[in-house]
């Protein structure tokens, strides 16, 4: 990505409050990882033990799993570029499963 | 919320140590199911369990559950309105309880 | 730290993924707290059960306790100076141990 402002802060954040934008490694055992993870410390089922799920729906779990691993990242652009360490990447967790994507990007700069 | 910029990063951030600004669901339900869940992973008693309470506080607990959700959210604004996804809302949390709720809001833009 | 900004949002990022940086209390037995909740919720050993050590690494649980802890902070500028509650300082945790340290802090202002 190269972006015409030479100095600024991206965000780039999740729309909606079930999903994460993150980053971390681009390695697929590691997303299976977090998604294990992630069942243990907030498991989806049974799903009566959310007072959420009394609402109809069935995915407060997702609206747990969302605030570990955080709605939105910023990242610095320096000459056009975004200022990644070697092995950061950015990913968009999606933990209920039934929703439309919607990532918001934002530049804001010089 | 409208604002004078047209074009914007909002910041909005707790100032205490033991509260968080986060973004999810207006759901009375859910707030409580955050509330169980946070005593579960960072239960406040025993409050020995903590070396922080040898300082004489009892709040380690709320540092804990403070990271996990988040300390500030960075929202974009464009055309003097919020980006918001249709759920998204902000929130205050407070895990000690005994503070003053203080809460920074810092707009950047054009 | 005073900035030559009079207005701005800084963005103090990890660069590496096995680390964060975080705001909270600077207070030596907190920091102990953090390590010890750190690997009961994400612990190191054994080492097979995650799919990401499978590669040759044995760091997958520095991935997960640093999705906990944040990998970034965006704090406020006014008048030259952090906008920072009383007992706010920014942190840097590194959940690996083996990595380089390196922190990005980007100012974007008037």
């Amino acid at each position: 990505m190269r972006y015409a402002t030479r100095r600024a802060l991206v965000l780039v954040s999740a729309m909606h409050i079930t999903a994460s934008v993150f980053i971390n490694d681009d390695e697929y055992g590691l997303h299976q990882d977090y998604e294990k993870w992630l069942e243990e410390l907030a498991p989806h089922a049974p799903i009566s033990q959310y007072q959420h799920n009394r609402t109809g729906e069935d995915n407060a779990d997702a609206h747990l799993k969302r605030q570990i691993m955080g709605r939105e990242v910023v990242v610095a652009v320096t000459g056009g570029r975004l200022d990644f360490g070697t092995w950061e990447r950015i990913f968009y967790g999606e933990f209920d499963g039934r929703q439309q994507k919607r990532v918001l990007v934002k530049i804001i700069g010089e």
